[in-house]
């Protein structure tokens, strides 16, 4: 296609050296996010943006061409939402990362492709403190995080990103940027539509920056591991927990999540237990302590670990953060982000176990339990296809079983191009609607990331 | 008008009785909110509705006559927001006061006409807090708060009601009733389209129902009080404080608004302070006390009160708290809402003595300071045009101060209508531009509160 080749020369030679990549080895790298959805191709070219400027001049070439953009961070998504297309070009963002932080204000400017730790990193050094906290957080980018309304460990007490976006600055789809809210801690002026693009996963515009509200140093934790001797014991402490206190961190393992942990950091876990609960309180209330103790014990709890020692307790919260590498190495993974009103999580566990009796599966099971947000990592073999088939068959079913418990099908890891199939039948036609007429307005053309939250 | 009264016979006898108020007497209660905007129209009738359905019925006859409607909560609005309008209908949500709260989820369901004080009563019932707090609490809705995204004076460390909103049910401008998001802690399935209704003043959808995220019981607190000769003083301790720490609550009066409270409430206030501020921390560390004690004493506050009892702190919140009834009780109020990155606070308290003495105004400033956020109280006499007038000139000039120094001009009350004309100049057209496109993707005919945010 001389047409297309000619095109992209276009978008190369309106740009710096090295900010278009068009060689087709380089490419791969830019085709695949974390989620490795097989449907994904080899784009074009990827602009690696080193400024808002570029990455309006790569949009706006691709709106003269009506050539397919897809937004880019860390590529780190586990949804395919940066999954590549063969006749589009990916934006990223990997280049952009500027970030200035005003103590008083508390608020932080950062360009998207900082990485989660290093905006933690910035605010640190005015001995401040920026909360979500993905089990990725030191891979993953603050323009991903932003894009897909990240969420994290910390969150059941301190609230996902889009409760610390202020504003954002976004290249549209015809090329203006536009700067949607700022460094104001209240202001109501017109829509809030910086919160609109909080989540919007790339199909609405691209993010070139963003101010975050930031909060003061996060204070010190106590830590509780404790471990059960079956999956109903866990899941009834959990909300024994939530009805009496806010803990600031509430994370559950299921047997399969621990051996693979085991096998892979040789930690001494107990591969006998049928699932870990790894508790935080950080309101220096002693009651606390006692609170999740009490509940654990009473849903007999066959131990229960309890630590000030920052150390310590990291290495059990490290443990729950490398389940899904460590279940990984056992095959490939189709990666669940399923969630429920809290009430309904025990019927959650027990169902997605029923699926994987069902249909002879390893699913192992994570949660971020406090706020009823749950990771069911099926594993499988991607070169036998009747295996492969068995796994997307139990990847719709554990979806229509938190929609049929009143729940979500993504959690915090987006729609993207993968759970794309589900979204209607959770939030049915009348939103579907909506959220198209929506990204009419926004995008006309529909060149901004098509395939990821709308077919 | 034959065609008119036909219509609205229509529209009575669709809805049960008692529903639709048309006698001109009764409607003069739908006219004006709390901003008693001079171009207020008395409409065509109001719908009390008592449930969904009943705004259903009373947009879907709207929308098949090309009507107008404003919605309206309890009408504590200051911006103008509920001004009737003569050809349009008022559909009011006073009625819908239904309330349940899940306290494993902690989150609360709510209708939109319950008062914001009966939210956080109803949350109490079960241990819990939701924080919001307008100084109208005990008179404003929940409604009206989500509608306007209404924030407070602890939103300093808790935030704005955004913050706490997981889900709204939605009357779209074709009569649909669609739920967005739910009472799922996290949820990113979608658009994030929940936290675009909230403040959208009643120009996207009428809110029916509403989701809400509560925390536990707010923890004791100690509050300050200290006052100052000069505002400089004042501003430049405020600095010093929101540097250092987050308070719970950091609210400022100046001379005329402690005079009006003192006149109104003899509560042996300090008539001659330039400057009052009410500080309060809880978060139980008694260095805070001592940060803000010592903040306040190097920039030479005259005097600080320093108590853990409750009663004796609540006596300075309800002072902060009763400024604009007090202040009303001097004349006609041009009620602001302006604010800026913190460190341009001290530029803009000045700024507005400025324009006080330059129009030969009383403007009394009351304060979020801890946010930046302020509400200058223009007094004039409605009587006296030319006083009204100039009134009307400094109401201007304090927002054109505000957005020259990167502020906004309205924190949380709304643009409604009496600000609207200044919206452009401080978002720009590209953002007034996607604004409407939204409202032209939500809501084609434009019979959705018409004239507020947009012209």
């Amino acid at each position: 296609m001389t047409d297309v080749a000619t095109s992209i020369q276009d978008l190369v030679d309106a740009l710096p050296p090295g900010v278009v990549l068009a060689d087709e080895d380089g490419l791969d790298k830019y085709r695949w996010d974390r989620a490795l959805d097989p449907a994904a191709e080899r784009p074009l070219a990827a602009v690696r943006a080193e400024c808002t400027e570029h990455v309006q001049v790569a949009v706006r070439w691709a709106a003269r061409h009506g050539v397919p953009v897809v937004p880019r961070g860390a590529g780190s998504g586990l949804s395919g939402g940066a999954s590549a297309l063969r006749h589009g070009i990916v934006v990223s963002t990997e280049r952009m990362r500027a970030v200035t932080v005003d103590p008083t204000t508390r608020v932080a400017v950062v360009q998207p492709g900082l990485l989660n730790a290093e905006v933690k990193q910035a605010a640190a050094g005015y001995g401040l403190w920026y909360p979500p906290d993905p089990s990725s957080f030191e891979i993953c980018s603050i323009g991903g995080n932003v894009a897909t309304n990240a969420g994290g460990l910390c969150c059941v007490k301190y609230g996902v990103t889009t409760d610390y976006v202020l504003g954002v600055e976004v290249v549209l789809s015809d090329g203006r940027a536009v700067r949607f809210g700022g460094p104001r801690l209240k202001d109501v002026a017109g829509l809030s539509l910086h919160k609109l693009f909080v989540g919007s996963e790339g199909t609405l515009g691209i993010i070139t920056k963003v101010t975050l509200r930031l909060l003061p140093a996060a204070p010190p934790a106590h830590t509780l591991a404790t471990w059960f001797a079956t999956t109903e014991d866990a899941t009834a402490a959990i909300l024994d927990i939530t009805s009496q206190i806010r803990p600031s961190m509430l994370e559950y393992m299921d047997r399969a999540s621990i051996n693979a942990v085991e096998d892979h950091l040789h930690m001494g876990l107990d591969r006998d237990a049928a699932a870990l609960l790894v508790a935080r309180t950080d309101s220096g209330d002693p009651r606390e302590i006692a609170v999740i103790t009490e509940a654990c014990e009473r849903h007999h709890a066959t131990e229960v670990l309890s630590t000030d020692d920052e150390q310590e307790g990291e290495l059990f919260v490290a443990a729950r953060r490398a389940a899904i590498p460590a279940v990984e190495r056992h095959g490939r993974l189709l990666l669940e982000d399923v969630g429920v009103p809290l009430p309904r999580l025990p019927d959650l566990v027990a169902g997605i176990e029923q699926i994987a009796l069902a249909r002879e599966l390893t699913i192992a099971l994570i949660a971020h339990a406090g706020d009823g947000n749950t990771h069911p990592l099926i594993v499988f073999d991607p070169s036998k296809a009747e295996m492969a088939a068995r796994a997307q068959l139990a990847f719709g079913e554990i979806m229509d079983l938190a929609i049929a418990l009143g729940g979500t099908i993504t959690g915090e890891h987006g729609v993207g191009r993968m759970k794309q199939p589900w979204l209607e039948s959770q939030v049915g036609p009348d939103v579907l609607d909506v959220i198209r007429r929506v990204k009419d307005a926004l995008d006309p053309q529909h060149i901004l990331n098509p395939g990821a939250i709308l077919p």
